[in-house]
């Protein structure tokens, strides 16, 4: 029998030994909920890499530092514009509308999952300024999208100008912005720069990049932070321990790792890439694989232990992860190349 | 300077080292959320040791924990009868009107934060039946209760009784329901179960009992199962690493080292009781004491090294953990009764 | 200057003669909220109608009475299917979203803002069967359609029979219920049959059809209606004068004014449709006519008193009520062939 | 058999002549919801009446006024501090929870359901200021009272400043507001005065004051008006014949017709106090008597065709209207003084 190869997902790796370490070596007394040592630490941290005074709090999910951070910018009553393929549209449950208390996501077309200036105008231009239509509060992009694709900065200064010019918050989901900033060039702060400055909060991921249970909320805007502390407790958020939050989180900011470890599912992602000329939907710019495959030929790679999920009839998705190996990498490219 | 000897929480305390094994046990590819071979595992396991069908779910949190459960008995325009000092009316940050989109806690009265039929009754028997007052739809009650009482046989049985005449649902918050089983003689069944049979639904704590980040939802009505499984993922609670969560409960279930761990923290607060003759404010029953402490005497004991929090102006609350030293309990124990 | 002939909306007309004097007649002293001789004859009077038991409660406008009826189908992290167009999704500010805390609506295409089994399948079969994504709890359709268009028997069958096979709730907006039946030859029972019985709730519209301000809910599911008098004094939807709207109930159901006033309506509506031969939109069957003109030909039509609002760039909207003079009626279709 | 002399309560009494006549007369077309010119006078003759800028909107319930005014001020995770007699607390079902998602109401005690800055004070000082508990965000008194007491200027004020110094938002229920004003003197702005100026919000009550089914949320704060405005519509309280709501106000306030028969009805309840010299459990200030009369003697007074509802085992409520009958109310003191 085969050795399975896993290109599932990036969402259930291994936990980085680092990460391990940093979680054991919080392992004594220390106050609960975020009065620990290192939950105070994170501010700090996280202003120091983006080069702009922010709050950081951990939360154990991208829902919920998604949903969290925009129940900053969008009132009940206000809606929340994002693409029709979006994660908080397609993939948390509803989580929006609860967090929201009702809010509604307004859904905009983009290619590659991505927003821009025109197509959000295109949906919201048409709504009528009155009372009968939700009118919207804010905007969420994802940084990489859903397909992998990544935001510019001319890109991300577009939709800043855009979100400024309507008076709209301005949220980027970043379930996987470490593999994003690695393609952009590895800069944090560029990566989450929207117009004149970042965007107004930022759902950080560390899970799908070697973490255990913790991403960061990241908030630009400082007259959001004291609702975002209040809501976290009220979502069923605030963990007694939270100090082995931080910790996994500090690790991960510690000599960068947050960045090695994209780096290095973005370039396994490039490897199998290599192969696949002529069948990419999506230009692989993070570590995620779009890729044209007729059941046969993903027959064919299963039988070599390939492991990955179907993408509607006739793809495949790939995602590498940060501890793919490159040997799995070079094979799947090469077995796609040869089908 | 004298070494901390900490009774100021359990929620704080170290993880057991079983847990850490069985933690890094998992650590190898499986399915994402609770998809995995240990999540999979938890319905038969709770199944097993309540000696009656259940569903057993994850969340990190004993506040997520009492929301779900408490969400498949309560309409949003109904109501939840707890005692005045619960968990949930006065520091879960009101969790319940968001889990619940708006329900009512009704606060009822009761020596030691027990709840009885009479002290419910007083206060529900004089709502009117009629549209203009929020009815109620579950009653919750503490096991261990926010003092530290627990609910024998009897008088669970005549919460129990009550409730299904009532027809209201019944859930019990057990953030410490295992020194409270501990207490009871070590059966998780007989500290769960109600009239006929148990609770609808018990949030069964270990985290305060040596574990990191992880609660179980334990529910015996199977009709709502479907609902706390939506609304988990809704809440921004299915994390994506669920195994590590699930790996934290299983170890703990494992030769029953839940008990185990409970029976050491009741030991401890026995052993600080001893010295607290005619001091506490509370029967000591399970992990935590509330001693009658003048501020000069909680001076002299945190003069030497002896950490606990303040209980209102002339007493102070010590709460014991699984890893409570044995010498700091009966040196506490001593300190009291030298004051 | 030339006498205004209004074609606006039927939502602004005149209070029916026959309903003042009912209001009139309730002003004696009665019980309050819905506790009125008047109240109480609803549910009776309703049945009457649909030869079907059921319960009918007032309220002052089709949004509450929509989303009132959809809480009792639809959990807050369940989905209604609804037409893209539907009037719950454009034009209620949100409504859904709050009344259902949170639930999401689920949007549908098909031709004349009707929906259709196979419309609704191709919506709601590529939704996984899982926590990730919102599951859909019912099926909203409009009886006449935001068009005006009408769902005839078969497409009534056809769509309960499909909301059944799924176990989806169904729900009809019926702010224009009284045209729909009309078109339909005047059957209350035939207009809102489903499958094998009636849809599960009716929001039955007077206001646009002569009354002042009181819609009906109507439920044919006995086990729905104890919510919505919970939640329709919780949503401040209980008038404590409550009589004066059951009044105009009444009145709207003695001698069927609510069919005379609607075949008023449509009528009047024929009457300009047989000018507009090659320019409608949508077929004339209730009392809207979408009729392309160019701005230039709106301007005349304007010019000449008619009053209207536009449709888009190349077309108008008119609306005839139950007092729309014959006169004007034939007077604007006139003018429309005229062009 | 005796005639009915009614003293139940107000919100069932007739509607006055003057605003029928007003309905009557708006009974032609004008724009719908509140586009019509009778709504856009409403900012304006409140402005007039108080004294000071202000914005007002009409809804058809105290319970829809009430609380799409807290919402202005009270965040979802916020508390609002009510009597614990409120009404919100009591008799809306619930209201508060659903619209303003879940926040809570805190429940101070007052002498006669009336709040001052030590109850207030006594509530709030213990919560702590951690996110584990809900903190307040507004406080909420009614004028007058749910005893029928009233606020002078230097309780008011007192309030006010309380409200200020802590940064709490405070809005006044005025279901039975014109009956306070009418008791302190006829000034609807004294009546509505907190500290340096108005509460931030007031719900207006005409209703129950000889009106049909319009109250006025009256914003004193220019801030506000958008939310409202958006949530009433959401709420499903925008009606589209809004003018036949507008009408009603308008009239009430064409010369001081509130005035007027707040002072009838307070009249009549003077002359029903008179003969209760003794018995009374709270000072007659407004329309509502709190009377100590036993089984035996309410038996008396309903067999001379007096009809009130019981106030627990021992005491009445007589309620007195803009047209309760001098004869009538003279008869109750009489035949109270008789017993």
């Amino acid at each position: 029998m085969t050795v399975m190869k896993p290109f599932l997902s990036d969402n259930a790796a291994a936990v980085h030994p680092k990460l391990w370490e940093a979680m054991r070596a919080a392992d004594e007394p220390d106050n609960p909920y975020d009065g620990d040592r290192l939950s105070a630490e994170l501010d700090a941290r996280f202003t120091g890499l983006f080069g702009r005074e922010c709050a950081a709090l951990w939360v154990a999910t991208g829902t919920a530092a998604n949903c969290l951070a925009l129940g900053t910018m969008v009132q009940p009553h206000g809606g929340v514009v994002c693409h029709r393929e979006a994660h908080i549209e397609v993939d948390e449950g509803g989580a929006p509308g609860f967090f929201l208390h009702g809010a509604k996501l307004m859904l905009a077309e983009g290619e590659g999952a991505k927003l821009s200036p025109e197509g959000i105008a295109a949906l919201i231009d048409p709504i009528r300024n009155d009372v009968h239509q939700v009118q919207p509060h804010a905007i969420a992009i994802t940084q990489a999208s859903e397909y992998g694709r990544t935001y510019g900065p001319d890109e991300l200064a577009a939709v800043g100008s855009f979100a400024q010019s309507r008076k709209l918050g301005l949220h980027m989901d970043g379930a996987r912005f470490a593999n994003a900033a690695a393609f952009l060039g590895g800069s944090a702060a560029e990566a989450a720069r929207a117009a004149s400055g970042p965007v107004d909060s930022l759902a950080f991921g560390f899970i799908k990049n070697g973490g255990m249970g913790a991403e960061a909320v990241v908030l630009f805007d400082p007259g959001a932070v004291a609702q975002v502390r209040y809501r976290r407790k009220r979502a069923g958020h605030l963990q007694c321990k939270g100090r082995y939050l931080a910790a996994q989180i500090l690790a991960m900011l510690d000599g960068d790792l947050w960045l090695a470890n994209a780096q290095a599912a973005n370039a396994a992602a490039q490897e199998v890439a290599a192969g696949c000329a002529g069948r990419l939907l999506h230009a692989v710019e993070a570590n995620e694989l779009f890729v044209h495959l007729t059941p046969a030929e993903r027959e064919a790679l299963r039988a070599q232990g390939f492991a990955f999920y179907d993408w509607g009839a006739d793809s495949a998705r790939f995602v590498t992860a940060w501890n793919t190996r490159a040997e799995d990498a070079a094979a799947l490219g090469k077995a796609i190349a040869a089908l």
